[in-house]
Parts: structure tokens; sequence; C-alpha cells
């Protein structure tokens, strides 16, 4: 009787001591967490929260009567969960918004997850006292050479609170180079139709530096008997609004150009070689879809701009948060680790967007699209079409001069074709907003032109 | 015998039961973590990383042979967990990098821990289509009311990329206000001695709306001819570099001022009365020393005025980054559910250095420090003095006529009177950074007093 009790005693001890070394793998592991386990708690609850799959609740976002964080839903949503789809509302295709990048990170959870101490990085300055992470520049770089899209060898790179503020430190840098030779201010154009930014900029900065003097095209023609005149050229290609992979329309010794780089990416064209342009600016909007992150870069051929970018950035801001700049790290890293998964991700569906968009245009004599040209692409090693970020449509009737109008009528919202420089039968549709948005887009031009005079029968 | 097996078998049943209990327990609450643990881990391990507390490793910092973090030693330390003291190195007392502050959060890791999802706020807009966190916009008048350093109530609030970007927004839009009623661009003045920012960034945008004038005495005494001129005065209280709570000295229905309230807090200064201006500007930098974030604000009483700020933002970086937002909601948070505790960590080391200091020079002859008048301060309901976050040292003697060189020559890095607007007989030395900065600079000027003819013996 001893005895069995002994055996009974050895194998409950066993067990014991088996389960305390699970407990102490466990604890040995990724569970022994003190000081971030509270907070990675709360941030898994909240993404816990569905919404159905048309919106999501935030750490810092909408709360409910208990304080408790709640759904903010998609824009033709509603209901505690957003699972009411609203009948009659509009379909919301105006700014380039990413998120239909959104759920590839939701599905790359692990390694896009984020944990910041509350001691990181409350310097002013990185370590070789600049305001720009070693880490993300060599990440970048990596990335560009991954991709094929841009040359960074012997190349200087400066980052900035999106391509926006990257856009503003590239022109005063140029403008201030360009001064020095005359009194007259520099000459800021693009060719129509462009992205209204550039135009912004200038005329809110209203430096005495330069001034914007509207389409390249135009200049171009006047410019002959000027040719002393300092002028930037920007040139966005992809363009923004038409997806063309547009060219500088300028050259000569008093001509910089600015390459508005943001699309150039698998996800919305070929990739044809990579570019090479002595100032190309990239958003990670664009890319990696984090439009709220505010994080974009110059790849800078020249150090003496370089160097004016660099100051533009600290006069105007001290640099880009350090929060930013571990956010876009942290995000670049999971993209290279899983390597062109984000990129087959997106140009799925920006190509099953552009693809649904031009067949239900193919059956109207009202509306029509920019042509897409296929083009050889390097990193997918084949010839492929573009599959644009935005629609480029054209009212093609007399009668609808003023297209944004038309389409408002049949509950569309897109941005007017003067807002690019270019005529009001013009309107931009944005096709990289959340799928819910896409999907209305769709159902509001299916129906326009199903009850269009003489449409093609569907 | 059978019954004493069975008792033995219960037990180890029960016992086994017991810990598989513990172990829902624990998978039920805290450590039941998915997406965010390994980055949790991540950060926790390079948390670990001690560096002799004199340096610290970061998630995006540099990294050894194997890739593995590895530590960022302090200025005047070396070696691979920063033990080495660099015997002759320069005391660093130049920027004025709170990392004084940084200690305070290590010691409050849990509440300031933050964890982000890969798709937190990817879009350029908060659900209310702004670019401001309502949410962080309420922590922050609730702090103000917790301080009662700003009146709050009936004020807009507008978010900048640190107070830098918000001081210019505020002189774009002060001067778009003043120039609609003239053509000559407003004089922007500040009282000497200034901070140097005001004027670089004026000269620097170089715009047709603004002028940078220099002194606002100078201005006043040459103005009464002038009075149709508008005007901006920029306001620093307490002052940098002097740290006197100062006032306008400008008035007059052409006059706008900005108060640079970046100082404004229990830190540096006692707190006669909640600050009441029409527009007042502040920044995470020095409150919770985060100066790396990028985070500022300005309470602003006048909607035409905030909404040429927010227009300012929306053109310059399409608002301040989402996730310096969430890093500011989450220390302002841990602040707030701490009551005083950051301000007694802050006004405790900054007193007693202040004291070290103080006590350092009143031993010389040669070098003297700006004079401090106690006040009656509400947040802390006594007379206390301010504890400045900058000693602004004058060289008494003729032939001293550049202190920098002075102190320069001592191994002493301050930053040159004339920066500020001043004479070179003054150096600002920073006294925020870290605790072996100010070690160092303390050892430095002893020796330096203590080689001095006719210094007073310690």
């Amino acid at each position: 009787m001893v005895k069995t009790v002994y055996v009974a005693s050895l194998v409950s001890s066993i067990v014991v001591n088996l389960l305390f070394m699970i407990i102490n793998i466990y604890v040995g592991g990724e569970w022994s967490l003190s000081w971030s386990s509270k907070a990675a708690a709360e941030a898994e609850a909240v993404a816990d929260i569905a919404c159905s799959g048309h919106g999501r609740a935030y750490l810092d976002g909408l709360v409910g009567d208990e304080n408790e964080p709640v759904c903010e839903c998609n824009t033709c949503y509603t209901g505690p969960n957003c699972s009411h789809f609203i009948p009659h509302c509009t379909a919301d295709a105006d700014s380039g918004d990413p998120l239909f990048l959104e759920p590839f990170w939701m599905q790359h959870s692990t390694s896009s997850a984020l944990v910041v101490s509350g001691w990181h990085r409350m310097s002013y300055n990185f370590h070789d006292n600049t305001l720009i992470s070693q880490h993300l520049e060599s990440l970048i770089r990596k990335l560009h050479a991954f991709v094929g899209n841009a040359v960074t060898q012997d190349r200087y790179i400066v980052f900035g609170a999106g391509s926006t503020q990257v856009l503003s430190a590239a022109a005063y840098a140029l403008s201030l180079a360009n001064s020095s030779s005359s009194h007259s201010p520099t000459r800021v154009v693009a060719s129509v139709p462009y992205y209204a930014l550039y135009k912004q900029q200038v005329e809110y900065f209203n430096s005495e530096k330069f001034k914007y003097e509207g389409d390249a095209h135009t200049w171009r023609n006047r410019s002959e008997s000027d040719a002393s005149t300092n002028v930037i050229e920007f040139v966005t290609s992809p363009n923004n609004p038409d997806g063309l992979l547009n060219k500088a329309v300028l050259h000569g010794p008093n001509v910089k150009t600015i390459y508005d780089r943001a699309y150039y990416w698998p996800h919305f064209t070929p990739i044809p070689a990579p570019a090479d342009e002595d100032l190309m600016v990239f958003t990670l909007s664009k890319l990696t879809g984090h439009a709220g992150s505010r994080f974009g870069w110059a790849v800078v051929k020249d150090e003496t701009v370089f160097n004016k970018m660099v100051l533009h950035m600290q006069v105007n801001s001290i640099g880009v948060s350090k929060d930013t700049q571990l956010r876009a790290f942290k995000l670049l890293k999971a993209i290279l680790e899983e390597g062109a998964q984000i990129f087959d991700f997106a140009y799925q569906t920006m190509k099953s967007r552009w693809e649904r968009l031009a067949t239900t245009l193919s059956f109207s004599n009202r509306f029509s699209l920019q042509k897409i040209i296929p083009q050889y692409c390097f990193f997918y090693n084949k010839v492929r079409e573009s599959s644009p970020a935005y629609a480029w449509v054209k009212c093609e009737k007399e009668e609808d001069k003023d297209c944004y109008t038309v389409l408002k009528a049949a509950n569309i919202i897109g941005r007017k074709g003067n807002v690019f420089g270019s005529e009001d039968n013009y309107v931009r549709l944005s096709l990289v907003r959340s799928q819910d948005d896409f999907d209305i887009l769709i159902q509001r031009l299916q129906k326009l032109v199903s009850e269009e005079d003489g449409a093609i029968s569907m």
C-alpha cells in the first residue's frame, strides 16, 4: 500500500513538474512580458472588434458610454457594428485615401505589429546627430533594389512628412540654387493635367523665390525668347490623375525637374526601368497605404540640393517624427521579409478594380476612360497593363460640360477636372479607397450607365 | 491500498486541474496575446539592454555583427555597455534636448507603453474628416485644466509637427489676416534675447507676406510715425534663453501677438495664473520630454486664425502623423492617470540642477547667472522660484567678450549670445539634457571656476 502511494505521488509529482515546465517555457518565451503586456492586451482587444468588416475600432477612436472603444464605420454603413447599409448614400471617389491596402495589413498583423516603449527616441536627433534613421534609410534602398523602380546607389535620401513636405522642400531647394544667378523668381510649371498640390503650395508659401506659372507646354511655347529664366518642372510619373508615365517637357541649363514618383510601384504600373532622375520623390501612402503616417522621401543626386532639403526639414519641423520613422521601419521590414506579397496583393486588387470599372463603362457612350498602354514590367518579367490609382473620366457629350455635376447627380463624388488644370468635362475618380467605397462607386456607375439613352445593352 | 491509490490519484488530479486553471487564467488574461506578442517580446528584449545607465538600445537603433541591437551611448561614454567614461570629453550644453525626463518614462513603463497594429489609422483623416484626434484634443484641454496654465474654454486647438511647425503656421495665419489692409509686408519682431527659430523661419520662407524686423523694443521706439504697418510680435514666456515671464512689448490695433508657451509648465516656472492670450503655442517636447515625436499645438481664440492655421498644416504636411498623435495620446493619458507625478519629477530635477549650477557659479567673479524672482505658483500653492530650462550666463569681464569661446576653451559647448540677438558676452547653457550631460557640465564649470584668479574660495 505504501508503495502504491509512492507511485501515485511520483506520478502526480511528475505531472506537476511537467506543467511547471510548460508554464516556464511560455513564461520564458513569448508570454514572458512585463511592461508591454497591458498595452498589448488593450490593442488586441480593440483589434478584435470586428465592425462587420465595414469599419474598425481604434485605440484613440470613438468611445461609447462606458468609455469603451466602438466602431468607426465606413461611409455607407452605420449601426453599432457597422452592419446596416445606408441605401442612398453617396459614392465617395474623391480623395486618394489608400485604404485598399488595409486588408493586407490585417492579414499580416504579426509582422507589422509595433510596440513602443515610453522612452523610445525622446531626443531630437539620432545617435549620428542627424534627423534621419539610418536603418530606415537602408531599408528604403533595399526596397528600391528589390522592386527595381529607382536607382539609389550614390544618391542621398531625405525624409519628410509625406511627399507633401518633401515636394515643397524640393521646390525651395531648387529655387535657392537657381536664384543666385538672377533676381527674377523661379517659375514653377507642370503639364496639364497636374496634381493640384504643386500649385497650391507655391501659391500658399508666397515666397519671393518662386511663382507658379501653370502648364509646362504653354511655358515651352512662350519661353524661347526667355531662356534666362529659371524654371522648376514637376513631373508626376505615373501621373496623377491620368496614370501616364510622363516625362519632362522642359530641358536646358535653367531647368530643374522634380520627379514625383509616388505611384511608381507595381501596384499601379509596369516598371519598365529603374527611375534614374536627379530628384525623385516617393511616399509611404501609395506604397504601404499608410497615408495617416505622413512619411515620404526623396532620392537626390546632388549633395548641395540634398543639404538644402535637409535644412528645409530642420527649419520646418525639425525633421520627421521618430514615431513615424519607427512605424515606417517596421512596415518596410515586414514588406521585405515577405518578398513580393504586398505587390501581388496591391497589383491584383488594383487590376481587378480597373477591370470592373472598364467593364462597367464599356457599356457607356457618355463616359470614357484614359487609354492604358501595356508595357514590359521588369518586376513581373512580363508585359502588363497599368492598374491605375485613378480613373480620368471624360464626359463625351457636348451637353455634359460639367462632368463633376453629372456624376454628382448620380450620387458620385469625384474631383473636378479644373482642379488639375484641365477642362471640366473631366473628372478624377479615386480607385484606391476602401473596398466598400469602390463597390458602391461601381453600383452607382452601373445604374448611371444603364439609364443612358442608347447605352450599349448589358 | 486501493483507497490510498484513489486518494493519491485524486490529489494529483486536483493539482493538475488547479495548474490548468492557472494557465487558463493567464491565457485568458494578459498573456493571451496573438499578433502583438512577438513585437512585445522584441521591444522588451531591447529595453532590457541596460547600457550601464549611460545609453540605451532601440528597436531601430545601432546593431551588432549578428544584427542584434546594441547600446547607443551618451556623449561621454563608450564601450559595448557604455561603461567607459571618456575622460576629457566635451560637456555638451548646446541644444535643449529634454532628456532629463527620460528616467521618468523608464519608471512609468507600463502606463506609457504603446502597441500599434499594422492597420492603425491608415487614412489621411480621422472619422470626423479632420486631421486632428478629438480624443487627444480633449486630453490636452484636461491637462491644461489640471495644471491651470492655460485657458482653453471656447478656444480652438490646432496640432503641428512640434511647436516648430505651429509657430510658422501662426506667422502665416496672422500675416494673411494683416495683409488685407495694406500692401506692405507684416513686420515680425521679438524682444532680445529671443529664440532664434522665429527669425530663421521668417527669413527662410522668404514670403512676400512678412519680413523679420528684429528687436521689439527697437521697433517700438521707431514705429510711432508708422502706426499703419502690421506687426507680429513673438513673446516667449518663460523666455528662451533667460527664463523670464515676458509680456508683449507692442500693443495696438495693428499688432498681433504669438505667445510661445513651450516652457510654461511647473517643471520650469511658477504658474502665477492660467495664460489667456489670443494665440498660445505649446509643445510635447518640453512637457513630456518627447522632442523626437514632433508634436505641438496652439490654443487659438479666433476662428478665422484657427482655420488659417488648419489650412497651413494641410498644405504643409496634410496634418500631423497619426502615429505621433497616438503616441501623444498615450503619454498624456499616462500623465493624467498619475496626477502630479511628472510635474513633481520634473520640478525636483530642474530645481536641483539649478541649485547645483548656482552653487557652482557662486564661487565665480567671472560668470554670472540670470536673476530668479520667486512668485506664487497656483499649481503648488506656494511661493516658489523658477527652475529654468536654460542658464543665461554672462561673462562679466571686459576681456571675455566672446563668452562662448571662453567656455569652449574649458571644454564646454554652449550657444552663443548672438544667436539670440544678444551680445556675445552671453552664452546659453542647456540644463534639460541627460543627467550625464548635466553632471559633466557641472564638473567642467567647477574646474573652470576653481582656476579663476581671485575666485571665491570653495
